[in-house]
C-alpha cells in the first residue's frame, strides 16, 4: 500500500483527500497534519471518520513524514507550499501541491496576480501541471505535481478542443459559477449560512487570479494567443462549478463537426463525459472526478456548458488521479 | 379601496399577488379563482394567509368578478388569457395579464415561439407592455397591461442604457440563471426537491421563448437591430434571477462614462438600484420589486450584472407596480 | 410618526427590526448604531435597504438618540443591555430590550444560567416580559420591555392553555428545532454554509439558558410547578423554530376538549393560529409574526406542534408588536 | 463477482443500490428493471452513471434475471413485492426485499397499517428482518431478507440497549425527522423544491405505518411490552433521519452506566458509532451506512440522539450489508 501524508488536513480539500484515500484500494493514510497543539484523533475533528480511520492529526513533522509516507499532498494556502515542497522533494517523496505556488511557469505572473514574492523559482521548472487530459505523459514521469485550480480545470477542459484547433476568434468568455467550499474552510461572516442561502453574486470581474492559469493551459495547446474574459460567481451551494463558455468561431460549423473535435480530444479520457443531447447537470458530477461537457452551436456562435465538483476534479480527486498516474495504479482507482 | 380579483390564484405568481395586495394600503382582494370544485377559504390551501384574508377560492365567475372587482390580474398559462382578457376588458375592468399572450406585438413571432395559434390578434394593439422603466407614460393611459416575463424584465433593464445609446457591437450575450419558481407550481419530477437541491443546469440554448420579448423591448429603444444570445439556466433556488450580460462596445469607454448613461436612464426610477462599487447580490432583491445593477468595463468589453426576484419584479410586484401607475397611487405603494 | 432608534443594528435581529419599521405606517427609523469607526449609510452594509432608507449607521451616541428617538430597541448581546437600558429609561424613552438581561425576575437564576453577574437588579422589577398573549395589560402600561427569547416564545405558547388549566402531569417535553440565525450574525466556522447545509444536531441537552425563561412564563399561569425537559436542536435552515411538545395529561381528554382550551386562551389573539386539521408548516410563518399551533391527543398523551419565525415572533416582530401596544397603534400595524 | 439485479432501479433507493454495487469489490450490476417501454442505457436516465455503468434499464424479465443474477434487490412499492419475492426465491436467488411486505411477522398488523390484503402469508415465516445489529446470525443463514424501513432502523437502534435491559418505564417517545427522499421519487406538488425549501412539518401523528415495525423489533429483545409514541416529521432536506428519543428509566442511572449498556450492545458493530461527548450530527452519516448515537441522562430521564442516512443505512446500504453477510463477504465491503 502506498503511504500517504496530507499536510493541511483540516481544510475542505484536505478532508476530501483523506476521504478518497480511505476508500482507495492501493493507498492508505499514514500522516495527517494541521496547526494543532496536541495530537488527537482525526475523527475527533471530523466525526464522519469515526470507525473508518485511526490516524492522529498532529503538527507537521517532516522527519516523521519522511519515515511513514511515500506521497505528500500539500493542501496549504499559497506561499506556504514554498517551504514544504522543496523539503519533501529533497527526501525523494512524490509531492502533489494543491496550492497555486507552482502552477504558473512565469513566476512574475504569479507575483502579479497573487501579490506576493515567489520564493522558490528554482523548483518551478520541475513541477508538472497536473491536468491529466493534457499533460498525462509528463505527469507519469514526474514526482512533483502542481495540482490545477478548480476554475482553471473546468474552464480549460470546456473549451480546449476548440482552442487547440485554433477555431476561436476574439475573446473566450467563461461565465463560471462556484459553490462556496471553493473559498476554503474559514469562519468568515460572508460564508455564514444565512448570508449564502439562496444567494448569488459575481466578484473580481476582469481580475481573478485563476485567469493566467487557464490562459497558460490553453495557450500551451494553441498556436495563438488566447484572450479569456472570466467572470467568477458564487452560488449559495456547498459544491460544484458550472461553466458556460461563449466562443465566436472563425467559421460556421455544425454541432457534429464540433462534437468530432471533442470526441477526438477526449476519446480515451476516463473522466470527461460528452453530452450529445442535452446539457450537463451539476448533480451528475457531485462527489465525483468527472467533468461533464455539452454544447450547442448556431452559425459561428458556440456555447459550451461544463461542470465539475470543485473539491473533487477541481482539487482532491484530481490530485489522487495524478497520484494514480505517477504510481502506476489504474487511473480510476478509488475514483469511480 | 381598489377591488382586486386574481384569476389563477394558486400558482406561485398568483399567490404572490395576493400577498402583496393583502399589505397594500389602497387595494384589497375581493375575488380569487382557480379550478376548484367547491368554494373554500383561500387560507385552507395556503395556510400562510390564515388570519390575514377571508376570501374564498372559487371557480371563475365572470359575472361575480364584474360585480366585485375593479382590477383583474390574469395569472394564467399562455393561450388561456385569450379567453378572459377580452371578456374583462369588455366590462371596463383594468386587466393585467401575466401570461405571454399579449406581450409580443408581432403575433407571428408569438405563434412561432409558443407553437400555438394566436386567437386574439384584435386586442394586441390595445395592450401595453408593462415595463414602467420604459413604458410608464403608455401604462398610465392604458387599462390593459401585458405584464413582462421574468427573464425579459431583468435582461432588458440590465443593458437598456447601453443599447439605447447604440453602443453595442455584435451580439448581446445574456447569461441568465433562475430559481425554480419561474417554472410554475406543478407536481413534476424535475421540480422535486431532491432533483434540484444543489443542482444547476442550462436548457433551451438558442431557443428560449423569452428571447423575442427582450429583443422587442431593446429594439424599441434602439435605432438598430439587437442580436441577443440568451442562455437560460436553473439554479436550485426557490427564487431569483441573476443575469450576467456581455457586450462589446463600439468604442473604448470608462466606467464613469457608462455609469453616466445608467444614471440618466434610471435617474427617477424607484425600483432600479445602481452599484457604483461591487456587484449586486441576489439576496438584496429577494421578496422585493427592485432590480439591482452593477458592471465593470475594460476597454471595449462591458460586463453587467443584474438581478431581480422572479416572482416579484419578474411577475407579481411588477404587476402591482403597473396597477399603481394606472390607478394613480404612489408608484411604490405596497411595494417598499 | 414615532421615531425609532435601533442600538445594535447589524445583527440579524437588528436588521429585521429596521426592515419592519421601514414598512410601518406609524413609525420611522431615525437612528442606527453599531460598533463602526465612521458613520456610513446603513445600506452600504445592507444593500437590501438601498433606495429604502437613508439613515447612517454610526457609533452609539446617547445624546443624539435622546434627541431624535422616542423608542429605543436594544438589540445587544446579554450583559451589554445593563449599560444602556437604564440610560434610556432615565431619559424617558420606551426601551425594548431584546437581550436576556431583564427577562428573568430572579436575578440569581440569570446569573446561574448565563454565568455572569447581574449588574442592574434595580431595574428588573420595572421590566415587563413582552409576551402579549399573556402580559398584554402590563405591556400597555410599561415603558420597559424585556422582549422574550425565541425558544421561550414558541415553547410557552405551544403548551400554555394546557399548563394553565393544570392538566399536565410530570414533565413537559419540548423538542425544539431552530434555524441558524438564532445563533447570531458572526463569522464562526460552525455557521459556515458547508457545515450547516443539510445538517442537523442537538446541543446543550438539559442545560439551555432559555429553560428558566419558559418555566417562569408557564409557572406564572399555572398553580403548580412546571418541569420542562427542553432539547434544543439546529436544523440547517436560515430561519424558523418548530417545537414538538409532549405532555402527559392527568386524565383522558378528546381533541375537542383540548381545542376548546386553546380557543379560549387565544380567542382574541391576532398572531396565534390554531389548526383544527393537520399540523402547521414552518413555511406558513416565515417572515411573519404568527405562531401556528396544531395538536393531536390519544388517551392521556398530548402532542403539540407549534412554529414561529425565530427572527420575527421570536425577536424583531414581537418587539414591534410590543411597541404597537405601548404606543397605542393597531396591534397588527406593520406586521400583517 | 456476485451478479446483482435491481428490480425498481429508478427510485431513489434503487439508484442508491446501483451506485453502491458499482463501487463494490465483490459484486456487479447485471440487470436493472423499471417500467420502461424500450430498453435504454441506465445512464440515459441517470447521467451520473455515464462512463461508470453499461447496463440497460429494461422491463422486468424474470427469465433473464434467473440467468444473469445471483441476488435480486426488490426496490418496489409495498404489495408489489408479493408477486416477485416468491418467484425469485423459487429460482434459488438471494432476495432482498426493500418494501414493507415481509417485515411484520403478524400479517394482520400489516393489513391494518397498510390497509391492504397480505397475499403471500406463506413466505412470511421465511423472511428474516435485515437489521444486522440484532439478527446477524439469522441473516447469515437466510436467502430472503425483509430489509428494514428507514425510521424503524434508526429508532430501534437508538434505544435498543436500554429497552433490551428492561429499563424503560412507560412510553418510549421517538421524535423523528426525515429528509424528503424517504417519501420516494415522484412528481408530487408537495415534493416541489419551493414547497420544501426551509420547510418543516409533522405528519401522521400517532398513526405512522412504521410503528409496528419498530415495536416488533424492540419487543423481540425485551421481556416486556414496548409502548412507542412516534412523531414523524419532514425537514426540507434531501437525506437523513435524526431521531431524538425520550425514555423515562425505572431507576436513576449515570451516563457511564448507560454507556456501558450501549457499548456492550454495539461492541462489535462496524456501523454503529457511540458518542461519549457531544451529540451526533447528520452530516457525519450522510452517504454512509453508519448509525451515530449519543445521549444524556439526568436522574431517570434519558434523551438519546441518533441519526442515519435514510437512503443508506435506512435502505440501500443496509440492503448491501445484508448481501455481504449472506454471501460471506467482508461485512463492510463496498460500504466504508
Amino acid at each position: 500500500m502506498l503511504r500517504v501524508a496530507v499536510v493541511g488536513a483540516t481544510g475542505y480539500t484536505g478532508e476530501q483527500i483523506v476521504d478518497i484515500i480511505c476508500k482507495h484500494p492501493n493507498a492508505e493514510i499514514t500522516f495527517l497534519s494541521s496547526r494543532v497543539e496536541q495530537p488527537k484523533p482525526y475523527w475527533e475533528q471530523f466525526p464522519r471518520f469515526r470507525g473508518r480511520l485511526d490516524v492522529n492529526l498532529e503538527a507537521l513533522d517532516a522527519d516523521k513524514i519522511d519515515e511513514v509516507a511515500d506521497v505528500v499532498f500539500l493542501s496549504l494556502p499559497h506561499t506556504v507550499s514554498f517551504q514544504y515542497a522543496p523539503l519533501f522533494l529533497g527526501k525523494g517523496k512524490t509531492v502533489i501541491d494543491l496550492s497555486a505556488d507552482y502552477r504558473l511557469k512565469d513566476y512574475k505572473t504569479y507575483e502579479k496576480f497573487y501579490n506576493v514574492e515567489h520564493t522558490d523559482v528554482d523548483h518551478l521548472k520541475d513541477s508538472v501541471y497536473g491536468l491529466p487530459e493534457i499533460y498525462r505523459d509528463e505527469i507519469k514521469n514526474s514526482k512533483f505535481i502542481a495540482n490545477p485550480g478548480c476554475y482553471p480545470t473546468v474552464s480549460a477542459l470546456s473549451v480546449m478542443p476548440v482552442v487547440k484547433a485554433g477555431l476561436n476568434d476574439g475573446k473566450v468568455i467563461i461565465d463560471a459559477k462556484s459553490g462556496i467550499t471553493g473559498a476554503g474552510r474559514k469562519g468568515k461572516l460572508e460564508y455564514h449560512y444565512a448570508e449564502l442561502n439562496e444567494n448569488y453574486f459575481a466578484y473580481k470581474l476582469f481580475k481573478h487570479q485563476h485567469v493566467p492559469e487557464m490562459t497558460q493551459t490553453l495557450e500551451n495547446v494553441s498556436a495563438k494567443n488566447v484572450d479569456i474574459l472570466f467572470t467568477p460567481q458564487v452560488f449559495g451551494f456547498e459544491r460544484g462549478i458550472y461553466v458556460t463558455a461563449y466562443i465566436t468561431l472563425n467559421k460556421e460549423m455544425t454541432k457534429d463537426e464540433i462534437m468530432t473535435l471533442y470526441k477526438e480530444a477526449y476519446a480515451d479520457e476516463p473522466f470527461v463525459r460528452l453530452y450529445e443531447n442535452g446539457m450537463p447537470q451539476l448533480r451528475s458530477v457531485r462527489q465525483t472526478n468527472f467533468c461533464d461537457i455539452g454544447f450547442e452551436v448556431e452559425g459561428k456562435q458556440l456555447v459550451v456548458c461544463a461542470c465539475i465538483d470543485n473539491l473533487m476534479k477541481g482539487a482532491a480527486s484530481q490530485a489522487v488521479q495524478n497520484m494514480n498516474i505517477i504510481h502506476g495504479f489504474e487511473e480510476t482507482a478509488g475514483l469511480i
